[in-house]
């Protein structure tokens, strides 16, 4: 196996390649659409944590982001980032970092309940903008959607604060991720709609002119093509895609931005096994279940011109230690496999899989800094 | 639920705490034990990666120890360990560093194919000790503890070597890792010794008289009282155990050194779930599948006089996002529970919970390093 076009990086151990070119191609898909819909585009982080890719973002017209901790809004705000959601339940423990950062910065936050709202308002230094979590059916955070009065409570509530400002309704529809179709997404992203519309007219009859619709996942965000009827999008994980969304079919495999170079360090005939050195501390420890029941850790990527293509079928990842990954392969693969080569494995999870290395590598051979945070 | 010892610590965001007192007494029974078998302890790194948690095992009488990169022994070795066994295939592209640290350490390697042992002969630029890696039934890496005249051959490729010291076998029965009993544990061990035994006489009749045997799993080290007939032991989760090694059989779940503190910041009646912050990105994914066949990602730790003790069965957590944990709890105990309080969650395979952290909080507030390479 060979012909990939990053053989001249001259990697040494389990290394994150960055397609920078997929990545953009990514990022300026979702931005037309935004555009052309007339809707924010406030891209979650949490996906690259990277304040050089955020920065790419910019030459899309973004301005705003979406953050998963207090401590990743201090590391983008102090890359320049002024208009910050944290899509996260509020941490009590962090309300030093929560004013620090409202000082200087627009600090978007989300609350579900009457006692989070008091304590900002007893704690906050300084205004906050709030939006109320709604769970339109994925049931993690988030007031139940059914719940109409308890949230008109809560707007109220907020409304009557002079530190908390309302800006409206935030939902992330991540069951979502259980669809196998556009078809799926589609109803799933319609469903939730409907139910954000109906409190929307809810709390225009109450008088609260002023609320605006945000919504999240990267499955809806990759596949309706034209959003109407809302004012942000913020999904993430399309900047870097993955087996999973592959699945669930937000993306194709050439899409898929990220790929870890793994050492090849074994063969055995017997169970045909190529040992990897690439385990879960390289790709992290989501899997797929495929349809034959089988658990799949990642993908050997076909070569391609540029950097990598689509997942061999015939060479899966079936299990994974810390350090290393198993392959299974057979026939002339088996045969063209050399150890001391270097293979790309796709993620499943590329949130997870970026969180286990310090930086990308570029296939031009430059060091992207992460975060993780 | 509080009266938890770390209370004062302060802590704001999901941390790994450390019970240094459990850990040293951890070790302290598997070295004692080494001691009294008079088998050399060569603990494995990988699990603290830390060059201070490594030190205290000196205390014990230790000198040589196990990681499973290149770049973890060069970080102990510049921590002033000088014996060092990488118990991971060879990876070619990482020659340099080998040539770097066996000039200045004994560096002991590990080979299962004439491949290998060809490419050090060429490429070493000082002397390596060698062991034979055998399969002796996980499947993982390794010759086939069957293939006699492989090893065989092997043994004298090394011995014709003026570069390559042979120094025996090396053997992981990671298989021990599905055993549900001590019973079961213990037939692993001793099967796995019938096999290299016999790979021992069979190599002592072609003139290998000096042939030392080392294995490593923490199942069968914290299980097996005597040591006999082997040379060395590594095993390395023993040192923190987690809830992976409670169901093997390992440990009880009071001997279990870490858990990470996270922050309570939802409670939803609704599905009787309390959000925790702390998901794949504090705990790692691991999951345990419990007797009821759900899986679970980890449990509350009961209260106790210092840290924590068991867990609590009815507080698992049921799912996990990269930030997101979700704790399934119902009666008095959802009720005790308050946002903004800190629970101390049990790991469930501790090597991969630890990756996902730069440093240990000691419970009197104490911070230590992590390497994480």
């Amino acid at each position: 196996m060979s012909g990939y076009s990053f053989d001249h990086l001259e990697i040494e151990v389990p290394t994150l390649l960055l397609d920078r070119g997929k990545a953009l191609r990514n990022i300026a898909k979702i931005a037309g659409r935004a555009q052309a819909s007339g809707v924010r585009f406030r891209p979650h982080t949490k996906t690259h944590q990277s304040a050089e890719i955020a920065a790419w973002f910019r030459d899309f017209g973004v301005s705003a982001i979406t953050v998963s901790s207090l401590d990743m809004a201090a590391y983008f705000a102090a890359a320049g980032w002024n208009d910050i959601t944290v899509a996260f339940p509020v941490n009590y423990r962090e309300i030093d970092k929560i004013n620090t950062l409202s000082e200087r910065i627009f600090l978007n936050l989300i609350v579900d309940s009457r006692e989070t709202i008091n304590f900002l308002d007893t704690k906050l230094a300084y205004p906050v903008r709030i939006w109320i979590k709604v769970d339109v059916g994925y049931g993690r955070v988030g007031v139940h959607w059914e719940k109409h009065e308890k949230i008109r409570a809560l707007a109220g509530r907020i409304d009557a604060s002079a530190k908390l400002q309302f800006i409206g309704l935030l939902a992330h529809a991540g069951h979502s991720y259980h669809a196998r179709s556009h078809e799926e997404i589609i109803g799933t992203y319609n469903e939730s709609l409907q139910r954000l519309w109906r409190i929307k007219e809810m709390l225009a009859g109450e008088g609260f002119e002023r609320c605006e619709i945000s919504v999240g996942d990267t499955p809806c965000c990759s596949v309706v093509e034209r959003f109407e009827g809302i004012d942000e999008i913020r999904p993430g994980n399309f900047v870097f895609y993955d087996l999973k969304q592959s699945q669930i079919g937000s993306n194709t495999e050439e899409e898929i931005a990220v790929a870890v170079a793994c050492p090849v360090v074994g063969k055995y005939r017997d169970g045909n096994r190529v040992v990897l050195y690439g385990g879960g501390a390289h790709l992290g420890r989501d899997s797929l279940v495929e349809a034959d029941g089988g658990s799949v850790f990642g993908y050997l990527a076909a070569p391609a011109e540029q950097g990598w293509g689509a997942a061999v079928r015939a060479a899966p990842i079936v299990s994974l230690s810390q350090e290393h990954g198993i392959m299974r392969v057979d026939g002339e693969l088996f045969e063209e496999i050399k150890i001391g080569g270097l293979l790309p494995i796709l993620p499943v999870h590329a949130c997870m899989t970026a969180m286990m290395h310090g930086h990308y590598l570029t296939l031009d051979g430059e060091l992207i800094e992460r975060f993780n945070g």
